[in-house]
């Protein structure tokens, strides 16, 4: 039988007390949007694969016709210079499908991350407010009063009722499963319109995982995306605006 | 392996064959709503979270910005004053997602309760008509025949055919299992339209509970949320009061 | 945690190589209303109760207002006088909600009815046509040409192609999962529309498989249920015949 | 317990480092088509059933009125004359029904085609492009880079984006999962409408898998499957031609 989950270790990193970045597909991508980010940036390494048949049947095929399994990784980044924190990011290809699944899968992570004595847990998402938005506020919750505090000062906004229906996913289970075994942790939620992938909104949230982890990021290539996205969603505003009929033409009949 | 249920226990009361009375989100969160109230005039103490992979996969958080995973919850009272049994209420955020899980979700919370050795349960629950509803009636349905006679004489309406479907969710499985695993039982369905949360028919199954479990219970707290329920919902009846033309202004044409 | 199939064993009754009688709710009710009539006409004695997680959560409540939690249920019947094997019957309130469950669900009938060395199945269900048929077939398959061949014998229809899809739900699984298990067996269908419940169906499959038993069988109770669904379902007919101007009215106009 | 894939060995061939080859139900039914002709073609004998909960719960009945439970099916091949490699072929009636039980079927197939220690593995598939094609090409996709390059010689198409979405079901799984167990295999894909059974595209991926394999095989049967389903689709096509209104009778208006 199938285990529930599958992991394949590819690294034993010695790390010390890492806080670990939680970033997968969701609501405008923005929490794997952030999460791949920082792995770029930070060149994190990976150093593991997980499989689960929480997953969808499904292999994904590279540019040069070389398949794999859906999955999620792990990666670290030990910390260099002014850092002050070993790092473990948590990015991959799926969700569970099932909510069954959501609760394995976010289990086992815990289990994976137990070893590592993790000091904290960031997970990442995008906050849907069904419309488009020009700087996107960073909202937050945490396991802990204290968390709240610290995140406030610098820049999470945390707003009565908002999000309304809690957090729903690997974002907010981590952290509610992380909480009941012993794990603090903060979830950092980029507002975003929800309707197209959102650099932006990973970029805001990054701005703010930047100062908490304190290290240095270069925001390009998410700009670059951002700006990428911005061309196509305004190509579809002008589409979509209702032909009226152009003016010059009926000055005729005034 | 994540377990189907996890259970984090806080306080290890002791209790003499308490009654078991089990509130959860329904019909018109009847059951919820008589469950929390209870807990509130007795000043319950939690002494149990359930945690389980059936429910959703979401956090709740609070108004300091504070998260906590979904649960179901136990609370306990010690009989005092002219009180004669031990009181164990089980309410909580969700029942199970699944059939599966509604099944093992009762299951276990029948293994915890059977630590207790309980001398009964009463299940609590709204039985939607579809209809407004003034003065709501109490049905009842039991494990024995003795204990329909007893409820009767406080005012349960045992009627053949109603409710009609059966029992659905953890009040009919808790006292559907419980049954074959030798635990007495009644559930007290309050009617309600079942298109509101309905404070009301939660007091009249209170009602009828204060006398089976021989308390004192205030019900201001839920008259005023009923309330509050009258109030938006006559402002929807009025809304949806078709607009007939105003008498005023066609009296030019009579 | 709740075993995915919970026995509860009510009388251990010694028999001898017991042939097995499977019906329950599906198409028509077929299976389920031959079943059922078997038992009453046998007074057939139920020795196990058989619950399980992939049944409803549901509780059904009599006209006494005493709950039982759904299940499915086996009976015996020692042969007697002429009969030449005695009988265990199969029925309950519901099949196996997912096709897992249904899996499940027939793997350990299967384990208890091994217990008994039974000597053959049949399972009983209806065959939908999608119309109303005045002198329903009874169709058959089976895991062995020799049943075929015996079958045949006493009537039943086996026909290329019909039905066409295989055969869905216990009634197939039993037979399929006995087959591989080393026990053999047949499945007897009655046409049916498949738009009401058909006890005429139930007739037809039961006149065959009283000769299969070689057991007596009266029918006056299905007959009356047939009669009760005929007012019923001509009552519908006239109500859907368009409303034909009355040529008595229409004959002034003339 | 009934397990989740219950396995009947009919027989156990010494095989030398086979190749396998999966054919299951999909898209066109290209892999099923493609697979099944092959058996016939080798002459392939069965070994192994695979029965499982994650199938449907039905059995299918042949044209003597004989049942049998829906499974997946193993033959083997023994290399003889010029072929240079014994062979597998796992087909069937279905696949899994949900993501997991699609997981569990690919892993339990991998446990059972280990012993056999298989030197590699061709999937084979349809890839549906919502259109009739004259010469459907055969894609290809590969757990290693050496495999592409291999497949490349013989006639598959590599091409960056196709499929898009990757590969989903057990032709995907088996390579993804067996490439996380060791096993080095390839996908091939017939294009194909999707709209109707295939076998043109099924003699397209048996060509080029003849090659990979180093069998002769006769395509007759294919053909003739072939010709017929263009028989019925070009009818479909008249049928669906809007009525044009037939010239010569128009012509008096002109």
């Amino acid at each position: 039988m199938m285990d529930e989950v599958v992991i394949r270790e590819l690294a034993k990193p010695k790390l010390d007390r890492p806080i670990v970045v939680e970033g997968l597909p969701g609501v405008g991508n923005v929490g794997k949007l952030a999460a791949e980010h920082l792995v770029d940036e930070l060149k994190a390494v990976k150093f593991m694969d997980i499989y689960s048949r929480h997953f969808p049947p499904q292999v994904l095929i590279n540019d040069d016709g070389i398949i794999r399994l859906v999955r999620n990784e792990l990666y670290y980044h030990k910390a260099k210079g002014k850092e002050t924190a070993d790092i473990i990011i948590l990015t991959g290809d799926y969700q569970g499908l099932s909510p069954d699944g959501q609760y394995e899968l976010s289990w086992r992570a815990l289990d994976v991350l137990d070893r590592y004595n993790p000091r904290r847990l960031y997970t990442l998402g995008g906050w849907g407010i069904g419309k488009m938005i020009e700087a996107p506020r960073v909202l937050g919750a945490a396991t802990d009063p204290k968390l709240v505090t610290e995140l406030k000062k610098i820049g999470v906004t945390f707003s009565k009722g908002e999000p309304g229906g809690g957090i729903v996913g690997a974002s907010g289970l981590l952290l509610g499963l992380g909480k009941i075994r012993g794990i603090d942790g903060a979830c950092l939620m980029g507002e975003t319109s929800g309707y197209f992938v959102d650099p932006k909104s990973a970029e805001a949230v990054l701005q703010v995982l930047a100062k908490a982890l304190k290290v240095k990021l270069d925001f390009s290539a998410l700009q670059e995306k951002a700006h990428q996205i911005d061309l196509i969603t305004s190509k579809l505003k002008d589409a979509a605006v209702p032909a009226e009929p152009k003016k010059e033409n009926l000055d005729y009949f005034a």
